[in-house]
């Protein structure tokens, strides 16, 4: 799956190559298509690696951490989407890719529809820490704009049309917005 | 132009044929490459015409009907993106395509990011008519918030994990969110 992260950030998905991936991860083909069936069978498994992998820098690093509040937790767990490291810019990259490829391959997207609905959860349970005196409905609305933007900026950072500095701090103004609309 | 946009709103960018374009376009591929150069001047004459076509679709269209107020005419050229037309959905779709190519394609990124900040312009400035007591530096944040949560809720809608009529929502409330945070 690694491997799979990494040819993808390289080529995107549409360049993506059986025989690339399989020396890519010193595996035959064979075994590839052993384990995933076909290429459909590789993408929804690598949208499941790379959702899985944006978990553990995004949350589960903020249990490494120093406790913070409801606030500083929503707030570290989407700005920790705009990072210069070779894991994050993959997976940004990766997941852009796949969220592209699905305008074009109707195969991606229940297996896509399925994991953005699984982010927005857990973003809105984030923002319902946050202001607890709010439905679920309106919360879950804040984490669908939320996490919209984290994809709408971070596509323009590694398009190279937005510093990763301000993408940052765009990103801080709207986690601002959608709090400041919120019942407190 | 047009031939160029459907080709890519139905392949992608990384599709992209000059042979299927040139039958696209009736004409032969000589005169394409007479005319563009390379594929590079292909995608980037493309990148300018559905820049001017969403002109077209969105500020234009609002000439021609009853006048509106600043908020208003904010608000329908951004929820015009947001149409289930043939010219709206291959335009979106194109943009977002050139956008996720020029991730992989170094060539795109100049042209994409000229094209991103002539947007960001227009709506700041539509923006700073509904809220004329801010400084250009917080109408241009706000903008670049704005469009980016246009790109981010297209790319949802066009690869369905997103209803188009919730789009739309989520888009009216991004904007009744940015307006609040600026000085009345």
């Amino acid at each position: 799956m690694e491997a799979a992260a990494r040819v993808i950030a390289r080529r995107g998905v549409r360049g993506l190559r059986v025989e690339e991936l399989a020396a890519e991860a010193s595996v035959s083909t064979a075994l590839i298509y052993y384990h995933f069936k076909d290429r459909a069978g590789i993408l929804r498994a690598t949208l499941e690696f790379i959702n899985d992998r944006a978990g553990r820098y995004t949350t589960e690093r903020l249990a490494d951490g120093p406790p913070l509040t409801p606030r500083g937790e929503l707030e570290q767990t989407l700005l920790l989407e705009f990072q210069d490291t070779p894991e994050v810019r993959e997976n940004s990259t990766a997941w852009g890719e796949l969220r592209a490829s699905a305008v074009f391959d109707p195969d991606l997207r229940e297996d896509l529809a399925r994991a953005t609905l699984g982010w927005v959860q857990e973003v809105a349970e984030l923002v319902g820490r946050v202001r607890p005196m709010n439905g679920a409905a309106v919360l879950a609305g804040s984490a669908e704009r939320l996490t919209a933007m984290v994809e709408g900026l971070s596509v323009r950072w590694l398009s190279g049309s937005l510093p990763l500095d301000h993408a940052r701090e765009l990103m801080s103004g709207a986690i601002d917005s959608e709090l400041e609309r919120l019942h407190h």
